[in-house]
């Protein structure tokens, strides 16, 4: 599994700013969260598959989050797309796209499939046999949700002596790690349960932006792998986050050592500072596993 | 007078292929055509002093000729722009640009005034002391018009043989040049064209794009100092010209040479060429004097 920073950068896109844009490869799934203006030349930059793409997340309509996405959608056009692509988003992103579409009499060679997004309370929104993604409702200055991203369970692990000892048949193998019960060759039932282990814990991804300091996350997120949670301030500033409904790295910090997850990934950085491991620093101080988004980076996790 | 060229190929941005846009200078006025994803970087990259820019020209609403605009008004808010801003644009960007800041509650900090258009024939939609602007009405899949600047005339050349033989006072040599008669000491009026003679021939520009083959542009653009002509395809793929309604270089090359312009400048290449010198080649066949344009590349004229 892999996370990869196609841009961490808060507001304006700058030559070497990209606004905020990701892909997770989760159990082979690969998708697309938040699309800031040039998210399809970073897409190019990081040689990732457009046609891989099957669902896209946008965590709300501020343009430095989703205004890449009208012309990603145009270029899956002219490459001839045909696969479902499906966006998640609040209300309004259709009828933005859809007009843009009708205007330039460009339909989607593909079918483009909206699902809104406008509960206030963690939801469900997608379950397939590789993951799970619920929302994670944030507080900003327009409705807003993170996302929860959970593998689901791979297979169970083989406990090798167990059945070497009884003599299976490695035909079979691949039935006990999907949970089969089997028999010996003398006939006996053997539990699975007696011949393999748990799964190692499947491993998740909380992306968590733009919010301001909201402690009442920390339980749905509580054992994430990893964790990116916006800090678009240094607590100098903390003053700004709640006019601006954003957060401090040290506030990041907080929410990562109480949902005690294993990493935290730091981004949606201001254009104001130019020292960008002072975020590090600041948020270290509660929390020691702690790293900084930047354009191009590739966050693996198991 | 200077035309900064920020992208000139069509369809999909690339990493080093970016979509229409250029920035044209023309006595000290300062204006955007046509911006498409990604115009915001190319503009910074270029050191072009977002505050300067008064007025935007759209040529037509297919997505790699507007889709950077919605990013680049709202960083002009950032930047807490004041100054009136001006879009010459079809009908229907007026309703995506307004649809899009509403749902991210996030009005302009400045005036932002729509002019619509949409005449098949040629009008006259800018005049002010700096240059006009015309429309060219161009033949594409959607409504579209090409541009044509015109530079005012700057003041009249004084004939300084003539002024000093008969001793008129420095002084007066401002309000001469800008055409008005003057009296010697003596009391004699002397009209001023005996003083002056006129001004250089003033530069213009005609911005052409997208269109398929069209002569019947020749006679508005005669004579024209510098003309940007789309060539999105060579020779070998004319055959794609009526259905795409896109033109070659060769094409291109003849409008050049009907209109007895001074130079040509070719762009919207798609993205099938490796090899863009062809186009100037071919171009070259029919007019001589032609160039393709580059992304930072400058033309500066007089």
């Amino acid at each position: 599994m892999q996370l990869t920073i196609l841009g961490c950068h808060s507001a304006t896109p700058r030559a070497n700013a990209h606004p905020t844009s990701q892909v997770l490869d989760m159990n082979g799934e690969l998708m697309l969260i938040d699309c800031g203006e040039g998210t399809q030349v970073r897409l190019r930059r990081e040689k990732i598959k457009f046609s891989r793409i099957r669902h896209i997340f946008i965590s709300h309509l501020h343009g430095d989050h989703y205004y890449g996405l009208i012309g990603l959608l145009s270029t899956f056009s002219l490459l001839n797309r045909t696969a479902e692509l499906h966006i998640h988003a609040p209300q309004g992103l259709e009828e933005i796209i859809k007009l843009q579409l009708r205007v330039s009499h460009a339909y989607t060679s593909y079918p483009l499939i909206f699902h809104q997004l406008d509960s206030r309370k963690a939801e469900l929104i997608l379950d397939n046999d590789k993951l799970s993604v619920e929302t994670i409702p944030l507080s900003h200055r327009v409705y807003t949700n993170g996302f929860l991203f959970k593998a689901k369970p791979g297979d169970r692990k083989l406990l090798i002596d167990k059945v070497q000892n009884l003599d299976i048949d490695k035909a079979y193998y691949k039935s006990i790690v999907k949970g089969k019960d089997v028999e010996t060759r003398d006939g006996r039932l053997v539990r699975n349960e007696d011949l393999t282990a748990d799964p190692r814990p499947e491993p998740s991804y909380a992306f968590c932006s733009d919010t301001v300091f909201k402690p009442d996350i920390v339980p749905q997120i509580t054992g994430t792998t990893l964790l990116y949670h916006e800090s678009t301030f240094l607590e100098e500033q903390e003053h700004l986050c709640e006019k601006t409904k954003h957060s401090t790295a040290k506030q990041a910090g907080i929410i990562a050592q109480k949902a005690g997850v294993q990493k935290l990934i730091l981004g949606h950085f201001s254009a104001r500072y130019k020292n960008l491991s002072l975020f590090e620093k600041e948020a270290q101080v509660v929390f020691d596993n702690v790293e900084n988004a930047e354009s191009g980076k590739i966050f693996r996790f198991e």
